[in-house]
């Protein structure tokens, strides 16, 4: 054992401690309170268990549980961006790449860069398995939201259009999976958790 | 896709959502607040990744992420028993069992026992995996035993001689982090966050 690399090891993972401290917008179904980002990392790498085989292609699980458990761990510095809100979302590339590059550095040099390509993966939605782990990252909050009748939409007067064009990501790894998200949000809509612009039905959704 | 199978799965991601309300006995190492059951198994996931050359023998990374994602799930229904309570632990295995049962049943049969024999697998320390997944689940609290002050041993009295005897399971998945997590518990006493039962080092750890 090099003791020097077990050193780094064990500061990286007490370091990410903190990213069961930075909160999202969404909530959970109990409790009433904000989801952190280190819970709903866990949420959807089983949602991954359970879903695998609702992807498009072929994809190997293990590597979408790697993508899914590195995915935000940038956030302890970014913090949370809520995919919603246009100011936050101008300057989020500068501060996660800024972020990126201090965590990831305190391990050693090869791992650091193994969770720094795992994270640009994601980000990229380049590969089969990018594309699923983002479709779940997207599906979640839809599922959350319907369950909380609407809470953190209502919170930001989300409109169903934002939620269509945000989440029409869902589509480019699972064709199953936004069919069904497109069944939430009809259903959002129908409840009154989730309203049009203009009060009707978008053209997509028809 | 089988509209039936996608519900079932549904209902069980909305399900384990709970895990994110199961405390454990254990300090975040800021906030000063109790780690949740789910945040926790991101944290041995995650630190699976880093790890896994530490495992005495050459093991499926993807197996341990999958043992440790669903691990705590039971305790949605049997809550976290802490493993120093030996009135808890009486119990333990027949609420665990039921709990089981109950949750994983909420999924398409195959998944389902897919699921149990996870976490039964876990719970066996039988296979390579298991012994892996088990160290990293006894090491995690050290860790944040040792960067909280104590706090949670020290809430319960516990002594340097019974945080050996529950973590020598360390030993059976990685030689090296056993002998990493012998340095913690002497570092743990020498600070005085643990205390032997005569106040003097174990034979153990001399």
């Amino acid at each position: 054992m090099d003791p020097h690399r077990l050193q780094q090891q064990i500061t990286f993972i007490l370091e990410i401690d903190k990213l069961k401290s930075v909160l999202r917008q969404t909530y959970i179904t109990i409790d009433e309170r904000h989801e952190n980002s280190a819970e709903h990392s866990w949420h959807l790498a089983t949602m991954a268990l359970i879903l695998i085989d609702h992807a498009d292609e072929k994809i190997d699980l293990c590597h979408v549980l790697r993508l899914l458990l590195v995915h935000d761990i940038i956030e302890i510095d970014a913090g949370d961006t809520y995919c919603y809100d246009e100011l936050e979302t101008k300057d989020q590339s500068v501060r996660e790449h800024q972020a990126a590059e201090r965590i990831f550095s305190l391990l050693p040099e090869d791992q650091a860069n193994t969770m720094c390509d795992l994270w640009l993966e994601f980000e990229s939605r380049n590969t089969p398995e990018a594309k699923f782990a983002v479709a779940l990252d997207c599906l979640m909050p839809l599922l959350h939201n319907l369950h909380t009748e609407g809470k953190s939409w209502q919170e930001h007067n989300i409109t169903m259009d934002q939620v269509i064009t945000r989440n029409r990501a869902i589509s480019d790894g699972s064709a199953q999976l936004w069919q069904f998200a497109q069944s939430i949000i009809k259903q959002a809509v129908t409840t009154g958790y989730l309203t049009a612009p203009d009060g009707s039905v978008s053209e997509d959704m028809k």
